[in-house]
């Protein structure tokens, strides 16, 4: 079986936007035993994506379209494989009542192409959208397959790890179903990662180990097909005992959630409370964990003290703690440790998290870009304080201090509830 | 003149790196006001090259290639090409001496193969490598323009921006140059933005407008091809005229920056500062204006009060306020105009923003999901609170919840400073 990825947009082709889901999609088809062996970008033109088909369909059976299903005169990816294929369009009716309920509960008048997002061409299985309104469409045509998804990456990625991976499978006539588990990897790099486990990815074909990168973490999908979901436990368990060998202590989960989940689900099971201060990373430890659905039990919030003021006047920190000659500063070890037991206090939580440091592109009080310390502090104990140095740009920093400071939090959790 | 460009690399195939080469080629090309028609990434695989360069051929006329010109057996792109044109190869002597000497250099062996990397293709001009080993090459064959380019972006990019873009320009002899401008809008949807400017996208084919959605935001790129930068800027200015004359409330800026930075910039011309306590977002509000540097001038930072207990510890709301028969609760007008009161009282800053409201994924305090309120309390104004109704998924409506005051405060900013 081989495939083709073509994604369909102008702005791709202008440099506007990173091809992300092409390779989101090839992992995707990796996991799944397709070879890709050509990835298209094609732009918002009809004779140029009908070319793009043709070629795709002299070298692939099975051709997955990301982009052109919107409402814009410029989404035409539908469109221009039905008439290539000699098919009419109708309209999805569960996606249509999705958009007309968008609509008419925002009070907003809908105009008349966005209906457009709710066809599917003639034969086609409807691939219904949970993030967004553009159905998904699969269909096989004379030995051919297409599938047809979303170009958003927030809504492409979901359609396709469940509607899109079962057509898929069903379209390829797969007898066995595939089974597979995410372990998810937290204090370790993908490259670091992926030598410790090497003997383990590149020698056994059954399971499969696809490491992926994440968001400032790192995860690896393993996968197998067997007969039953029991025979496939016990053969995706001794892939996973194998790991745990060499790397268990950045496991943190054996599934998808991200670190924040997975700190949020320890506090929830120990029942124990948190709350932050932050200040280079601006609200975004906040931001992740309040992403957690229901964290709002475990997570009380915190504050954002971005500037000196700000954290004398919220956390009480002494200004000359912050400035003035031979102070430490606000990015210091001292601060840190301050901030965390500060706004612990404050919110009476069970645990204070802080962090200060410099997040660029500047550096700030003379101190390097990338010097970030954050701090535990734990009702009853001594309050645990950490440097790091980290490189990358101003975004990435901030993500990776705070997966730092999650990763910490998530160690002392796990110790002391074993 | 018509492009494609060719990323070789089964890496790229297995989705273990982003294609961020074809991106920075696409806008080189733009820029050079070169059309790139489609973009093609193909493996490390002899027959499957050949056929992606007869494939490019029939459609564009400058191929340009990045990937496998390193040391190893799997970097074939020279060999393919060179094959195809029924070329020999010939070393490029101070490639080679490049080479030798880093080897020497360094103390260690070089294995023969290294030397394959000081290869030329007979009749190419050679581009040397300032960053790395691998030589690259630009040869035109019977109409037809190769362009060779390393594949790390570390080698490739400083390789396109020096003898890369000079063997173009001199190979094409006289294109006239792109000039492009990013219009960004807020306060409007990308389909309802489109509808308005129907005419302009339709009809217009010099300069052009292309639309391209943003994470909670949408983007136009008026481009035209001009003699002189002042050719251009009149053609854009004329065009962003007629766009303005139809949806100039929702044009924040004319560049390529998100929503906070526009009200950031605004804030620092004004010389006020802004404050935020949040609730259903969760420090998303905090996150996203701190990710503008040298934000700290113009945001001092905020609280994030996601439970009652933190509303009334850090805000001093009384609990009467939040719970109990009776009380408005922590989702409501006028929760979210003490909130943003409060904060803005407590940093003595110009501007509080609160956000209080149900990202779900269920109801709260049986109020639905998607129901936002947004207050502005301004120093010495009455507090402006506004009542938003937003579908998605929970991290959807946060980002749109956000930006929906990020507009609001905009609009503010703007009007004051007129």
């Amino acid at each position: 079986m081989k495939a083709e990825i073509i994604a369909v947009g102008t702005e791709l082709l202008l440099g506007q936007i990173v091809n992300t889901n092409a390779q989101f999609l090839s992992q995707e088809l990796a996991a799944l035993g397709i070879d890709v062996y050509y990835q298209t970008v094609v732009g918002d033109n009809p004779g140029r994506i009908q070319s793009a088909i043709e070629t795709a369909r002299s070298r692939a059976d099975l051709l997955v379209f990301t982009g052109g299903l919107g409402p814009t005169q410029d989404d035409l990816t539908k469109d221009v494989l039905a008439a290539y294929l000699n098919r009419g369009m109708s309209i999805h009716g569960p996606s249509m009542e999705q958009i007309e309920k968008l609509f008419s509960s925002r009070g907003i008048h809908m105009v008349e192409s966005n209906k457009r997002q709710a066809h599917t061409i003639d034969g086609a299985e409807p691939l219904f959208n949970e993030a967004g309104l553009a159905v998904g469409n699969g269909l096989s045509v004379d030995g051919t397959h297409y599938l047809l998804l979303p170009g958003p990456p927030r809504e492409m990625k979901p359609m396709m790890e469940g509607a899109g991976r079962q057509w898929i499978r069903q379209a390829l006539g797969e007898s066995q179903p595939l089974y597979s588990r995410v372990l998810r990897f937290a204090g370790i790099g993908e490259s670091n990662l992926e030598a410790k486990l090497l003997d383990l990815i590149d020698g056994q074909s059954d399971p499969t180990l696809a490491p992926y990168a994440k968001e400032g973490e790192v995860a690896i999908r393993v996968s197998t097909k067997a007969a039953t979901e029991q025979e496939a436990v016990r053969k995706i368990d001794a892939t996973v005992q194998a790991v745990k060998d060499r790397v268990g202590e950045h496991l943190y989960a054996q599934e998808d959630i991200p670190l924040e989940e997975a700190v949020v689900r320890l506090l929830r099971a120990t029942r124990r409370t948190m709350v932050s201060a932050e200040s280079c990373s601006g609200g975004l430890f906040a931001e992740l964990v309040t992403n957690v659905p229901g964290s709002s039990g475990e997570f009380a919030g915190g504050v954002v003290t971005y500037t000196n003021v700000m954290k004398h006047q919220l956390l009480g920190i002494p200004m000359t703690q912050l400035e003035g000659e031979g102070a430490p500063g606000a990015i210091s070890e001292s601060t840190a440790a301050l901030m965390a037991e500060r706004i612990r206090e404050l919110a009476d939580s069970d645990f204070g998290i802080s962090l200060t440091g410099v997040a660029g592109p500047a550096e700030s009080e003379g101190k390097p870009v990338g010097l970030v310390y954050f701090a535990i502090a734990e009702r009853g104990k001594p309050t645990d304080v950490h440097t790091t140095h980290l490189s990358g740009s101003r975004s990435i920093i901030r993500v990776r201090a705070v997966k730092a400071a999650l990763y910490r939090l998530w160690q002392a959790l796990s110790h002391s509830e074993a």
